[in-house]
């Protein structure tokens, strides 16, 4: 199998354990003759399966009582909508981080009053916007931890005087979080905790069933936590392989020690950026700076470069490099299963062109 | 790897060349030097999967101009409520035929009045209704056309002065049908199709853009259409295990020469019921019995038996055997990839223990 460095914003890399336990149990789930994606979801072997994962969630975010973990089909998206179906009642505050937030916020519209609390529109997001005077009256406040195109991350669990809803598709699981401090954290799986095809939900049960109007079935949460997601058949391969990606997590030493690399590999490249390069700028401004997405730039006079770079960059065996058009230039992401080494790769690659090209 | 038959009702059992090209492509996909679940969807080569899938749907059944091939998440449930969200404007007709249909019909009257054409709750569910007075001002009429629990299936295309829209799924690709006669053909792809984690939905242009309502983004068919299911991240996984599974119907011969093997199938269980045993009594009506799940009972003065012979089929490697709870007795699911073998397995099985305990 040929050396890649796979900088894939999603879906993106994933641990080569989880990979390899994943495709075995595609062939056989353990010696029971059967794949992985023949068994009943209804078989003890699957129970066992969605019972560790939902476990291993709140071992590694050490998710308090009065929480459930839920895995839903329809991605981060159908979120959008399940999440005012679900909570909006008159109002909600939406912080328009990017264009995912935005994508949100235009969901709720159709739910109830949508507050725009703060937005980095103005900068084309290229600046985590800070969030202040937090209406009192909304039913809750949303927010998109991470902005995947643009390379921003909010740093904190942030003080709230609503419930606090958190997209964290991009930085689930990436850094310690106080899971107290929200009453939803959602996402899609397909960066830091497996394959696409499930949506993640970690939802404090009191936030809910204070809204008036009838939810469908399938929308309700409610539905979900009453049957631990297994109110239809969920989508099993899916869930085996976040399992896989979870068990490889708590290997790692958990989400605090992934912290720690997760830093010291994106250190390593802002580093070079910020106190080396006079060809490559960072993209985001440096307080607001992503530690899984790292946005970069030419520098105006190297600008006609950049395609250039792209096909060494490829030629050096990495992929997923491309910046979003919306930012355009460079996008590294960094998750938790990309090994340092790549982003070492990255550096020389970069150094290496800089030095020649200059 | 020990022999079984695997006679589950969905997750069922898949094509073994569809299993092991998959789990190849979850190690690596191609020579890519990536997983499967690794590479993004806005790739080439996700984007030559999902087409081909598109491709083979359209071959299989013959769709006409005019329908869209649909790849979704959240299973055959979250369309009870996606179809009258997006059909339905004042009233809409549904066959009552089962738990699945009175499901969908449930989340229907959320969207609108419900009318039943037709029930066979009178009986358990163990006939097809006959499909009478259709209301012609309804917007469309629901049916389900394979009862899994209980063993029915409507064996023609019907005709209607409205749009037809059919739950599929546990018997799509399993017989030709005539896709002309429906507005919408949908299902879970866990049966006949691929593995759990994916919907398909197979819809006709010209009835969307009619009701009235405003529709979440993700929950309206238009999103989809326009984006060939790649408006939010796919399940990736589940729909190149379909595209492989839709390989492996063509190479088969197609529909119609599946459709030959599961009545041969069907016909030899059917018959032992009918014309040798004592014991076993097949659960439905003859005219409706289905040609994928088989439900049969024991003969009242062999009840007792049930459970004993139950660990017999279990013993002779057997799975899934087990009837629903709402029906009792026993249930094999015939699916396209089940192998004739299985089924003479099984007949085999309950000849000798008949032999034995009668």
């Amino acid at each position: 199998m040929k050396k890649v460095y796979n900088f894939n914003a999603g879906p993106s890399i994933l641990p080569r354990a989880a990979i390899e336990n994943t495709a075995k149990a595609v062939l056989e789930l353990g010696d029971s003759g059967l794949s992985l994606i023949e068994i009943s979801h209804r078989s003890k072997d699957f129970e066992n399966i969605n019972n560790e994962c939902i476990a291993l969630w709140k071992e590694l975010l050490n998710i308090p009582e009065g929480y459930h973990v839920l895995f839903l089909g329809g991605g981060a998206s159908m979120q959008f909508c399940m999440l005012p179906y679900n909570l909006l009642n008159k109002k909600a505050a939406y912080c328009d981080s990017g264009v995912w937030a935005k994508k949100a916020l235009k969901e709720a519209k159709l739910f109830g009053e949508v507050v725009t609390v703060s937005s980095s529109a103005d900068k084309n997001y290229c600046y985590y916007p800070e969030i202040k005077d937090i209406p009192t009256d909304a039913d809750y406040l949303h927010i998109t931890t991470n902005n995947t195109i643009y390379g921003t991350e909010i740093h904190k669990d942030i003080d709230s005087p609503i419930p606090v809803v958190a997209d964290m598709s991009s930085d689930i699981l990436s850094r310690p979080i106080d899971v107290s401090k929200y009453a939803v954290i959602y996402g899609g799986a397909q960066k830091n905790v497996g394959p696409a095809g499930v949506a993640f939900v970690v939802v404090r049960e009191d936030v809910l069933g204070k809204v008036q109007r009838q939810i469908p079935t399938m929308l309700d949460y409610r539905t979900h936590i009453g049957e631990k997601s297994l109110f239809n058949t969920p989508p099993v391969f899916a869930i085996y392989a976040m399992c896989e990606t979870l068990k490889w997590v708590k290997a790692q030493g958990g989400v605090a020690k992934l912290a720690e690399i997760n830093k010291k590999k994106a250190v390593m490249l802002y580093d070079y950026l910020d106190n080396e390069s006079k060809m490559f700028v960072g993209a985001a401004e440096k307080s607001s700076r992503s530690l899984m997405n790292i946005c970069f730039v030419m520098a105006d006079q190297y600008k006609a470069k950049e395609e250039e770079f792209m096909n060494v960059t490829k030629a050096a065996g990495m992929v997923g490099i491309k910046g979003h058009r919306s930012v355009g230039g460079f996008r590294a992401s960094t998750y938790n299963a990309l090994p340092v080494e790549a982003v070492q790769a990255l550096v020389d690659c970069m150094r290496e062109y800089e030095k020649k090209n200059a």
